[in-house]
């Protein structure tokens, strides 16, 4: 009965210790934890896309993200990022569908490359427009455990129309 | 005489546990000398597309590298990135000049953003043709300490023409 009791006790000191305190922080710190994590997030931001979900969308996404979108400048800090996208979002019907091929982790950063396959079809009418697109996002680990989206880079897998 | 041999035994097994064995290896593992490495391989990368030291470049560059070029498909493997500058270096003349506005040292991962500004002139005749660009390349760091680039991406602050 003591023993069991002594086990108990250090068996609750081994999960503290290692931050398994409830809020699952030590699951999203092993790489295949967080290409899970990833896997899950890229699908989220493919359904925010889908639905104009800014809010939900943005919540992934750090204060000090910089997105770099092909053809215009850096687009640095949060706020200019939910400008870019509240134009997006409301210019387009847009289809997206993130395809991770690679995920590895470094310690609070966390790499992801892949595909992208996209259709905008203009909300003020239009034809839709197709774009297959590869990109890499990096991601920073927050202080209780979810990654974010911290950096983001995209560009054409194919040459543009005409050029 | 005794006392300051056991030190100088000490000293260099703590010299060899720092890894300052003569070679540097420690000096490049803070994000200073990080950044101070990438600023300084960056503007050999500049050298070696101004001279087409396809050599002197691919020196840089890790065998399990991805260049992810706009308008075409990822570039995957040392071998496929040696034939990709090989047609870049042969096809143009080259003034290409990274500016990097941005270093982050994760473990052995070490992240640079920036700017890019390129003019291509066709060896076969033709206008130069002037591109400003971003681009992320992520290094990583080799057993011997210096960094090597592992993944990059690039794409355009304007619009294509036409486009």
């Amino acid at each position: 009965m003591k023993t069991s009791r002594y086990c108990a006790t250090q068996l609750i000191a081994l999960l503290v210790l290692a931050g398994c305190g409830g809020s699952g922080d030590q699951a999203v710190r092993s790489p295949e934890a967080d290409a899970v994590s990833v896997s899950n997030m890229v699908a989220e931001f493919d359904r925010c896309a889908r639905e104009g979900d800014l809010e939900a969308f943005l919540s992934h996404v750090m204060d000090d993200v910089v997105w770099m979108p092909p053809g215009e400048p850096a687009v640095v800090g949060k706020q200019a990022v939910r400008e870019w996208y509240a134009n997006f979002y409301g210019t387009f019907d847009i289809e997206l569908t993130h395809d991770v091929l690679e995920t590895h982790t470094f310690g609070d950063a966390v790499i992801a490359r892949g595909n992208a396959a996209q259709t905008l079809t203009p909300k003020a009418g239009g034809s839709p427009m197709s774009l297959s697109a590869k990109f890499i996002l990096v991601f920073r680990r927050q202080p209780k455990g979810p990654l974010k989206v911290w950096r983001a880079i995209a560009n054409a897998n194919t040459p543009p129309p005409g050029g």
